[in-house]
């Protein structure tokens, strides 16, 4: 009925999530005197007289980010929340609101959305946020799931991507390949149990790792944290995608360079232990692997006395000037440019 | 792997969408001190400091909400801005800025998600709101568009779907119907076209109600308007699912009943005429058919002189006690109880 009026076709795996979102959205100009910071950092900065509001938002959909057959709607919920905090925190803001808007099949019955509500609102209190809002509508297939988190942040506090300076530290939060090699192991489990149903396998080894995939936290303990210390980082972004992938957001909005020491970057030792087990390297599932909902941020040399031996931050590298480049600095003392092989959604469809 | 411990089973039809987000929602107790107003009106109220935010939310996904067989993507875009603003509207709010997310399969080339955000950027243009962030992924089948709205509104201001009381006037803006009476003649020229490729159909005789449903606009000129006329409705809602489901809102909210007049309802002549044609009641069509994206409301009787003779602005009755319950006053002066048969999302799933 309406004919194709552009015959031009452009696959969408050749531009991949970063590159699609900036193909779509570069011709938005800015025109309200309340929108400070657009598309481009894990939050909207928005100025409402005195008050800076933080909006931020992430759709979740079955068979891309999640899959039913091992992860309980009561902890898809859960983590439907918390990576949309982690978006607000990342702008050092206090999230303070979420809108949940789901899309379902008829294929799931009431008591399924019940679960899913119940790990929405565990997580709702626990980090002290109301839902305030949403849309429940039918989908032909599957389950989607998006949610819009809101925050604040004083004037002087918000933190962006683009503050980093030449000499600054890099800190990363916690640890990280976790919350990958857990989806690893789930999906090796996976197989298992299709081949053998009434297999029931030990997982007792992997508890962590597969916590930090099922139920990952956001680190608003973190910004407390910061707060207590005062200290204001130069930047910051949450990793979901993983450690290579913020590195070059990072250094692209601030237009500096980074070395990143391999020795230094923080990981569990069941992260360790279930590398080798599955013979992949695990500097390789730090850089790539993503979802641990870690903050990377870099603080300037003169605060390192404050955060110096505190276990949740650990400093990775340094900044460095533009022209020097990303790379990896190995325990072999080699530099490797640093590239992006971040999980792409748009590329690992089926 | 995971058992289902949970064998109870209710189909999602048997509750219906509002029923199922309140379902949901009723435990969810606002805790934050900004949040003023949560689930249950056209959009959340949040109060940070003097200012309040309004929020809205709403998902549209292909096979339900939209057919893309005869939606062309630039009008999809623009479509699915303009149902969020119209929620901000509603509050009598100033819509600021909007949030979207995007999942879509790879079946569409870049070129096509150029032109859906051909549409966004469009509405943005008109409405004056900037896009401030999104996230785009992919969907194992379909399209589905989650957009957030935000705006602001002077405490004072604020109108909510509660505020409704015995012997205020009902008011509906432009005219009804239109949008659902455009739906049929697509729907019915694509089943002419499944036999006839080749045919090409003469719409002209339905141009309006084409546009009414292919690219609605949100009633921003209204809310200036009664800002103009210094009138402050007593309680509104946009016209999204049909006049009585609306109605039916309202009345829960204020706790009040109404009396709907029959030969009030404003109906353009080409929704007159297309009923005719498909042999539908028309009154049947004002009341339940939705996507007309007015806005109803109620003002006091003292303000009836303001708004007199306005051609946006149409008297369809009068608010009554609770008791009395709601009612369509026929042609014929019968009474007939309003009861919802408003679009549902759940049960017209394929």
């Amino acid at each position: 009925m309406l004919e194709d009026k552009n015959p031009q076709r452009t696959p969408l795996s050749e531009l991949g999530e970063f590159k699609l979102i900036n193909h779509l959205t570069q011709h938005f100009k800015l025109e309200q005197d309340s929108s400070i910071k657009g598309v481009g950092d894990d939050a909207a900065v928005l100025r409402f007289k005195d008050t800076n509001v933080v909006v931020s938002t992430d759709m979740l959909v079955e068979g891309v980010h999640f899959d039913l057959s091992y992860m309980p709607l009561k902890h898809l919920g859960y983590k439907a929340i918390v990576v949309n905090l982690s978006d607000i925190y990342a702008m050092n803001a206090k999230a303070t609101q979420v809108t949940v808007s789901i899309a379902v099949s008829n294929r799931f019955p009431v008591e399924a959305l019940e679960e899913l509500y119940d790990g929405i609102s565990t997580a709702a209190k626990l980090y002290n946020v109301d839902v305030v809002g949403g849309d429940t509508t039918s989908s032909t297939s599957g389950l989607i799931i998006s949610v819009t988190a809101i925050g604040t942040v004083d004037n002087e506090k918000v933190v962006l991507r683009s503050g980093a300076q030449p000499n600054d530290l890099l800190v990363v939060t916690g640890d990280i390949g976790g919350a990958y090699m857990g989806l690893q192991v789930l999906e090796r489990e996976k197989e298992v149990f299709k081949v053998n149903p009434g297999n029931q396998p030990d997982l007792s080894m992997y508890t962590y790792i597969i916590e930090r995939q099922l139920k990952p936290e956001a680190r608003k303990d973190v910004i407390e944290l910061l707060e207590q210390l005062e200290v204001k980082p130069t930047c910051m972004i949450d990793i979901s995608d993983g450690l290579s992938s913020e590195i070059i957001h990072l250094c692209k909005q601030s237009e500096v360079g980074i070395d990143l020491y391999e020795n230094k970057i923080p990981l569990d030792t069941q992260v360790i232990s279930t590398c080798e087990e599955f013979n992949i390297d695990s500097t390789t599932i730090a850089l790539n692997g993503g979802e641990d909902y870690e903050l990377l941020m870099t603080i300037a040399q003169r605060d390192f006395d404050k955060i110096k031996g505190n276990p949740n931050l650990t400093v990775i590298g340094y900044v460095t000037e533009k022209e020097k480049g990303m790379h990896l600095v190995t325990r072999a003392d080699e530099r490797i440019p640093i590239i992006a092989k971040g999980w792409n959604a748009l590329k690992n469809q089926p």
